[in-house]
């Protein structure tokens, strides 16, 4: 894993190096707190960085990634998410990444040991305590491992946050405020719990979403729209520029506005609503956001085909996003399709980059893409990078190659971490050098010229410049 | 792209040039117009060739392939489809294609350029008015670049066409009539319209279909099937060697006689049916039809799993076939199965080429094929080729792969362009490039011996050889 | 396909010829019979060995595999299962081998006629006299070519036959009380005829089972549960290690004892009951022997995603499980996971294996695994091994590229036959060829260090140590 890792051509290694390596990059869909940016957080040691705990509330942060190397590894779960000592943890977590050939996760870690840390062997049982002191030393002393200083490391020009539409994004306004702050960051609109009407908790997140517009009550979908409305306006003054769903799957049913009230009237009154009714208020919903990101340059992310805690014992000991989730297969393509073409008919179809957690499913999307195209933008619909558990070689190679194959990947936004943790950036790095990789591969095999112009343009454009020109960075 | 393009290794390489390259081609499924073979059609710029354009009656002719690409990347549909200036037009196509790494779109181009005009070098932005101009000289004043002679520089054995079973065939009438005309050209039957008794227009199809057997009204459903009987059998005498079906997804349910009648009945009467009855007369009718290949030799291809027109508003405008279309997520390979086995049953089985359109599907349709063969001819039951959106190198290697790993890759009748364009004989090139290659790797690999004489056989046979024996050519 | 067969890189070739070649096996899942163990058969010609036929009882023994090699070669049915005379099937056998460039059977032959013949030609039809009087001179004469001596020579450590409960394990039995047999010889629990409540013959199953306990009648689903476990504890004290499920997808319903208890005594007198209904049925049984495995430290196989019989009029003619079955598709993602979360909950989750036939499948099952890993034993829900359509060099690479992504693939427990043939153990050696290549591929190209300790471990485990462990046959 040296400076030519992954990079098996010498045009690999020239796109790379001469190109890829050192642009900034845009990390335009992550879960960090922007809190932790503005208070320029510091960790005490690598597990508190890599593994995490348990928080004073009883929730969990950490990298669940990581836990699951570790359940797969037969390690007890008081090592993983318990109390056992932190050393101890680490540990059994390295004799865990020991087994994990072929998996991301030993290539994220070492390589964020080398971007981050500067050390440069391989982590192993062997020199476990070599890097569990040289690490926690640099973490606790070197002014420069604080989450800023990380930030400035990996070259970060942009990073968009996931937030709720009642967040009052006071951190964002802070950082914004804070000129010693170099990167942008903006918070991301992600109004899942506007549209889950069939899941729990969902009058409660409309009394919050009320009051976050200084209503007591949304007595209509016509206020919940405007609520919508007036939050997503409020983002976009603080520099959204994406908003982020995350389904099951994509609905899209026929519905009439009365019909639509009369649904949202009776779950609001304690009543429940069938799965047929729900996706008409869902659709409703999803209508108008769609329309209201098209107005003001948004960019609509759908992400779906995730089966969520599927583990009941472990989501009940602890919580969501802790790693209990799969893979699901799901047939909404033709729904997607319709959304999309009921968005176009009527000129609002927003900039749309379509996500599924299902690899099988990349064709279909590709060719969806083809269907909905226009001249605001180029490639203005989007496959989404290769996502969660999808986030890997093998994963990205199939899902660039079927863009390629089936649109242009000269026009793709490029990688984005979906992480919590402020080393994932070593990510963006891998994903540069494996498209690096396949590009370079492409033009070695002469299936592609050797014209360097024209190369640079495509490199460059999906390492950095094209996500920029999407999202109006510029 | 040069001579050995594609070719990896030197077994691929003398493969290709020794047995494949020369061999003639059998272009068994196509949307070509025999008119314009007969009528010896000329074009008058690369742009008329490549992208067309609108027609006198208001619809649209050329390549949506290419149409996609240029929409991917942003440009306005003026460009496209609408009347800006061919030249202009052309700019725009060949600004996009720079962005197409990867796609097969790059590598036709190239091939065609290559091929057919003898242009060798990569069209870029750079030479693109020299090539503008080189080809449209040629394309006006070299006598051998019209249709016919297209034709005869891809050393083109035979054409199958794609044709409604009310029609006249008197463009296929003119051209057997030709003996200046080398290359034999049949109808395909593809009774589509008789088939989709649940869409719009049934009823007015089937006055036409009465007409073309010299009646004013098919009353029953046996007379429909009389009727497809005569019309199949007057297409049989024309040359026909294949029917073409274009379903949405394969139905098979259990029907009886007078059921089916009665079905028929309330559809001819005005009244609309149940999907459930709609599939029991579909199955009918394909039962019939399915009897009706065998016993006069004919290939039956069934395709499946493209959802069409998914843009509503872009339909609206240019209507079917103009680049709108996308892989479906369909699961019908029980019915499949059913169909066939039902056949299979009575001893009526024909010679079958399933193709769904979305590569996940390989797998499942490999393992069919093994459930239906019979000693009639090796190979009865065929894997079609990568097809349209799978018509790329990956697809391509896939579908082969899963052939070979599943049945025998020996027996497989290869290629086919599904193109409306005279210069996408490149395509057959472009496949027995990458054939050549995987064999090739293999042999190179130590995967199978490197046996001149079976390896011979084998590409001759993938090449051209099979397809003349499985379509009864020779 | 010498000595280095597969073997690309100088690191595969290390880790194959230096620690996986000359492991001892663990053959945990196959047909074979135990019978012919303990009686040492021995086989009369490669046609009786490769081929088959049929038996005297009128069903069919042999290899179905190649039928189909035969059959999609246009062999007529008479040369496959009938009556022509052995050398004439056996050069149809072989002519169509030739055409089997990229499948399995054509390395599994060689490899059988290298490994256990020595022959290391390989098969043509010009050396077809040869390699048959060769061969058939060695099953006729070589002491060493029995059914045991064939064990002997695979260094076979382990091997898990397929039973059913009602078995009387005479054979396994015998087999225990010869010390002549160094082979360990175990029954695998396959109890699907007593969950099919919706198939035919399942009342008369019940009789049968009822009569392995000593009883009449089974007179509610509590006896059923108690006979089933009487059954298993006696697999047990014969050595059973594995149960094995072959369905056609899993089901997952809530249910009532009593609710289930009404529905078994419908279908016990005569009546018949809903899908619904059956999968109540089917669930409570599977989570009854869920448990039991779990407290005899059974593991639980899962095999699911195949369509049977898929050709009705050669199902009726040859029976079942002579060729004609597919792959399908399956969507029981949810279901499996429920299943297995509902065991979890309870603590009696058991080690479970879960094999799709379908290949799409892999990157949801390998997400899958995560969700109920514990500390019991490493690797405790597994990814099952690629099997039957997929036990091919892609689909093996495919799964295991999945399970390296998504888990880790150093605690994989390996390969397996699902074979009924005792030269079948050559597939093991094909797929540590294929294991080594993979993993030296990842080396060579810097994806893992080249650490010999940490390779010889992964390496060892996948070929033979995590089966031992996984199984507990230390």
């Amino acid at each position: 894993m040296d400076k030519d890792f992954i990079l098996e051509t010498e045009t690999a290694k020239h796109l790379y190096h001469d190109y890829a390596k050192s642009l900034p990059l845009v990390d335009y869909h992550c879960h960090i707190s922007p809190r932790e940016i503005y208070e320029d957080r510091r960790f005490n040691n690598l597990v508190e960085l890599w593994l995490g705990g348990k928080n004073p509330d009883g929730t969990y942060f950490g990298d669940h990634y990581k836990w699951r190397v570790m359940r797969s590894n037969g390690v007890n779960e008081d090592y993983i998410t318990g109390d056992k000592p932190a050393y101890e943890r680490f540990l059994k977590f390295v004799d865990a990444l020991q087994m994990a050939i072929g998996n991301p996760m030993y290539h994220w870690c070492n390589l964020e040991l080398r971007q981050f840390f500067g050390y440069d062997k391989p982590l192993t049982p062997e020199n476990a305590e070599e890097v569990w002191n040289y690490c926690n030393d640099k973490l606790v002393n070197d002014p420069e491992m604080s989450v800023r200083g990380l930030i400035r490391k990996a070259k970060v020009a942009f990073i968009g946050t996931t937030d709720d539409p009642v967040d009052s994004l006071e951190w964002h306004e802070k950082i914004a405020a804070d000129t010693s702050i170099e990167v942008k960051v903006a918070p991301s609109f992600r109004p899942d719990k506007a549209i889950n009407i069939d899941k729990e908790g969902f009058a409660e997140y409309m009394t919050q979403l009320a009051a976050s517009v200084g209503k007591t009550k949304l007595e209509s979908v016509e206020e919940v729209k405007a609520a919508l409305t007036e939050r997503l306006e409020f983002f976009a003054e603080n520099g959204c520029r994406a908003s982020d769903h995350g389904l099951d799957y994509i609905p899209y049913a026929e519905y009439t506005d009365i019909g639509v009230e009369s649904i949202y009237s009776i779950v609001m009154n304690g009543g429940s609503v069938s799965k047929e009714d729900a996706e008409k208020y869902q659709t409703a919903i999803l209508m108008h956001l769609g329309k209201e990101y098209h107005r003001l340059g948004i960019a609509m992310q759908l992400h779906y085909s995730c089966y969520r805690n599927a583990n009941e014992r472990m989501y009940r000991k602890l919580g969501p996003d802790t790693g209990f989730d799969m893979i699901a297969q799901t047939d909404c393509a033709v729904s997607i399709a319709q959304f999309l073409s009921a968005l176009d008919k009527d000129g609002v179809c927003p900039k749309t980059i379509l996500y599924s957690l299902n690899g099988v499913d990349n064709d279909v999307l590709g060719t969806m893409l083809g269907c909905f195209q226009s001249d605001e933008v180029p490639g203005k619909i989007q496959m989404g990078s290769a996502w969660w558990f999808m986030d890997t070689k093998g994963g990205m190679e199939a899902q660039m190659k079927s863009l390629a194959s089936l649109g242009l990947l000269g026009n793709f936004v490029g990688m984005l971490t979906d992480s919590r943790s402020f080393l994932s950036y070593a990510r963006h790095d891998y994903f540069r050098r494996i498209m690096c990789n396949l590009v370079g591969n492409w033009v070695e095999n002469g299936e592609y010229p050797a014209n360097d112009e024209a190369l640079k343009k495509i490199v460059e454009g999906i390492s950095y410049t094209n996500a920029m020109r999407y999202f109006g960075l510029n």
